[in-house]
């Protein structure tokens, strides 16, 4: 598989919390990092998804919202996961920026050049990557 | 808190509406102004959402589709929020336009500029913009 | 109507599975082309969605993933689409792509050039758009 996203996570699922429509999906991505998905419990099935069971989590740039001074704010997105600006690449009007976490994932989110401005985004900031669990896409190999 | 989202809307919430899963939550934007998010209900409790609790929805520019001529139709997308184009900033590609909503809220949209040319956006023109209540994400203060 | 999204799609829903919450709709594009959406009961209700109407399900380029070699793997995504390059236009950072599927149905998407290039993405390729069944809102004639 190739894909556009340019955020493809490989871990291991740790929990899955199955609902009445919907499950939860841990994602231990290696490093003590971790991501959140929903997906229907149709996909459970069909994908045959479970604790142990290795994924990748396909989430576009365009998805991740950036966040600094995050402190005084909670968010009802599941995933806020916070760790250092590594690099920056400015467009005409977006730029690309890749955040690392502390146990070593990459992150990269589309926003515009103005919020770089805004958020003072550069390397070797603190950032925080907010993307919601239900637009997390789980893969498994076929 | 600081954010890559170019709409951070202050609101109160006007109406909670819990399901089993989810809930269906309407924010007085000011003017009159309205935004309907949805949200699980593990985050009604964990941000403790209840009715006259002041939030920020946020809103990634791109997650914004633009509309003219609306009177034909009727959308799945809970929110249609029907204003006045303020600006459009063309980039290479695309542009930003923001609209605004009859009670002053500022709407920002990214949209392509050949969509900007077909719909034929312009300052003073009116448009709507369609926004999916599970595209909102709430914050609330720490 | 007149509408930002690249991806406007008209069709007849050919199956419609009620549940709690959210509702399943398929849809016939024509040529045998078929897109998944799902909605709340609430937008079936107010709608009047049901098996044999005319719909048009609108999903933005952003939306839309791409893939190619994507035989070694299985995705949460209700839409998986499977067809062939018809054009590329590439802008800064950013290309359009488009593709057309076995029944004429054509799909728009935004990915960055960096994954054109890693994909291999050109006219006459085989190629995969894939599509969050949430992602894509449907609209009726008012």
């Amino acid at each position: 598989m190739k894909v556009s996203a340019r955020n493809v996570f490989k871990g291991t699922i740790s929990k899955l919390q199955a609902g009445a429509v919907n499950a939860e999906v841990d994602i231990a991505l290696g490093g003590g990092d971790a991501l959140v998905a929903i997906v229907t419990m149709e996909s459970v099935k069909t994908l045959e998804l479970a604790a142990g069971k290795e994924v990748v989590a396909l989430v576009k740039a365009p998805w991740v919202m950036l966040m600094t001074d995050s402190h005084d704010v909670r968010l009802s997105a599941r995933n806020c996961l916070t760790g250092t600006v590594k690099s920056v690449e400015p467009g005409a009007v977006n730029a690309e920026v890749t955040l690392v976490l502390p146990g070593g994932t990459e992150i990269s989110s589309v926003v515009t050049r103005e919020a770089v401005a805004e958020l003072g985004l550069k390397p070797g900031v603190a950032a925080t990557a907010v993307i919601k669990s239900s637009n997390v896409i789980l893969g498994v190999s076929a």
